[in-house]
């Protein structure tokens, strides 16, 4: 707690260990609806049950699956009234039973997509997914036993309305009850309203650059969609020290952002006489080493998959393919060489390997610009207004403050 | 020459250096047109230009891919008249300038993806697609000045009809001429009549699992497809020490010859009542480690990606697919964590390679079960009867001896 003050992370407003095993009542922002506005309320929150963490969210900001989820763009989605957001920083206020590796007062990074570290996937190094709390768009309650630790109750009747959760998170709210799996403890000196974007975005694009493709020094990258992953996606190129990346959008000022994560060069497809592969083969000499599909779009995907050089390309796919439209590659293209691959929360395994990155962030040993992400900031009361800047395309990351 | 003799591969007929720098006149196998009967005639074979080989021919075998071009079933196949064929053995009997890696006597196999070791692709260690001689399909002619090195000339007429080559290789004729950059020189002991089958489909097979897949011990296998190359393939796996090697056929006879090679469960895809993916996944608990698609069929590689495991299964594509459908795999399946590749030639460097497998085969380091995959042996005269064999199914290698 007094880490977390002296951090100015603001300290526990409910008052810590005073309401360890009662439910809180505080703000939260209930989506009520496909597409109606967030309904900013009371709700209570449950103490943690077996195996789980509440936690103070400090800070939270939104992403485009959020805004997806919100709109109810597709079935798995339409799961109401629920709380979403996953990307968010905050202080443990109390644990659950069995509950070993965090206690109340840690500063913890929420992640979607969880490790419990004793299946056969979490003893796997080829893998990200948990077998019990990997990222689940399906999944509205928590794992343990099946309920929700959210409800809205009624003032005059009492009545109790469960409110339902999002990919393991729900982080719009001031408290939120995770799996411990789900929650990764970071340094209490790391900067929470910075760390927040580890939750989600800067995680995904940076790993996909590391971890997914290992781009290599001096390589050449193409990222199509130049949105929060996308550029995070140059940023984890730069690191790495690629020579060239080449950003594509069809907004043009996109280019502006991603001059300062890395991008060298960019390409504005809307404003291309060829297809966009082909403009990228006559740049690179053939084609890029790596290329990033970060828009969800099909014929997007057929363009980064040919975007890259015949022999050793390989496309990473980060976009998320909301239409039943099958892949648009044929099986004879697989054998000029070209690789194609997901990849989910940058194949980072949270629990184990953000830790050691947050360390490295603080000591200086890596240099992730996670200002340039954050292009506004406003009050958690102000989200519906976050929530049109990011639908415009005006904000990358608007992070809101509790 | 010597050792040639003495390993009971024959000696050059027409003569050694007698022949250097002129036309020789041989028996071939020449297809006129889609389907029809092989004819066997006399053809002349040209001198080798520039960078190139002539050898004389002392087994070759017949593989699918010669059957299907034979039959004209893709639009780049119909090149008549032909002489196809491309997994040989031979011995060099001369060779044109520029070549310093080959003399005559050398004993050869010829490779249909050659490797020219200057390109950038040859000085990448992620491929072994050449930049010249890579397989090319559509390719009739030689590489060094567009000609072929073949025809067939009217006795009376005195007339020449040039007769076209075929991937790379042409080795349905006594003698044939290569790209030096096709050829694989392996040691003098080694038996050609063993050999020949590393011509293609032994190499591309368990090249698939030693290369491609990096298949390890312990781990789980599934073949989909036991002709010749899913065989080697199972072959390759075994010889991994692969735990379980599951092989999927709509014919129960292939588990006979099946079982030789390391498959040790055996599925009738034709007498299961659920997907075969699912079969699979029940009995390896979760999905196998590795798949391999070997029938070119759009849907059998479909169950083949959705047998492998998630969070790490790889599907290995080495079926041709000849049909313009596109792959069966949605985008957001690929976020589960499986792969898909494709795979040419084993992704073996032939020339750079084979020479140390070829060795590790003779001092019985590596130990490959050449045998079991010829099931018939017949003298070149009875090509066409070797064509049947093998498009009922009957034969997974015919060897043809001049």
């Amino acid at each position: 707690m007094a880490a977390a003050a002296a951090n100015g992370n603001g300290s526990l407003a409910n008052g810590g260990s005073g309401t360890r095993g009662k439910p809180i009542k505080c703000k939260a922002a209930v989506a009520w609806g496909p597409g109606e506005p967030l309904s900013l309320e009371e709700v209570e929150v449950a103490p943690p049950g077996r195996l789980e963490v509440r936690v103070k969210v400090l800070f939270t900001s939104i992403c485009h699956t959020d805004l997806s989820a919100w709109k109810g763009e597709t079935e798995m989605h339409r799961k109401f009234p629920r709380i979403f957001g996953h990307e968010a920083a905050g202080v443990v206020e109390s644990v659950g039973d069995g509950v070993e590796d965090l206690v109340p007062g840690d500063h913890v990074i929420p992640i979607f997509t969880g490790e419990c570290r004793e299946c056969v996937y979490c003893g796997s190094d080829k893998t990200n997914l948990c077998g019990t709390y990997r990222v689940n768009p399906f999944k509205s309650t928590m794992t343990s036993d099946g309920g929700t630790r959210f409800a809205v109750v009624d003032a005059s009747s009492g009545e109790r309305q469960p409110v339902y959760h999002f990919l393991n998170t729900s982080t719009f709210a001031e408290y939120t009850v995770l799996d411990a799996a789900c929650a990764v403890k970071v340094h209490p000196k790391a900067p929470l309203e910075k760390m927040c974007l580890l939750s989600c975005g800067i995680s995904t694009g940076v790993g996909a650059a590391w971890n997914t493709a290992n781009v290599s020094t001096g390589s050449t990258v193409a990222v199509l969609g130049l949105g929060a992953v996308g550029l995070a996606v140059a940023e984890g190129a730069r690191l790495r020290g690629a020579a060239r990346i080449i950003g594509v959008d069809i907004n043009p000022e996109k280019f502006t952002k991603g001059k300062e994560m890395g991008v060298t060069d960019f390409i504005d497809s809307k404003a291309c006489d060829k297809p966009v592969h082909e403009v990228i083969r006559e740049m690179t000499d053939g084609g890029v080493d790596y290329s990033f599909e970060c828009t969800g779009i099909n014929d997007v995907l057929r363009e980064a998959f040919l975007s890259t050089h015949d022999g050793w390309g390989l496309t990473v796919v980060l976009g998320i393919h909301a239409t039943p439209k099958m892949m648009p590659l044929h099986p004879m293209e697989l054998f000029d060489g070209r690789r194609i691959t997901g990849c989910a929360f940058g194949d980072f395994k949270g629990k184990s390997q953000l830790p050691d990155l947050v360390d490295k962030c603080i000591n200086g040993e890596v240099n992730i610009n996670f200002d340039g992400f954050i292009t506004h900031k406003l009050p958690f009361s102000d989200i519906n207004k976050a929530f049109q800047l990011l639908e415009e395309g005006k904000s990358l990351r608007c992070l809101l403050n509790f």
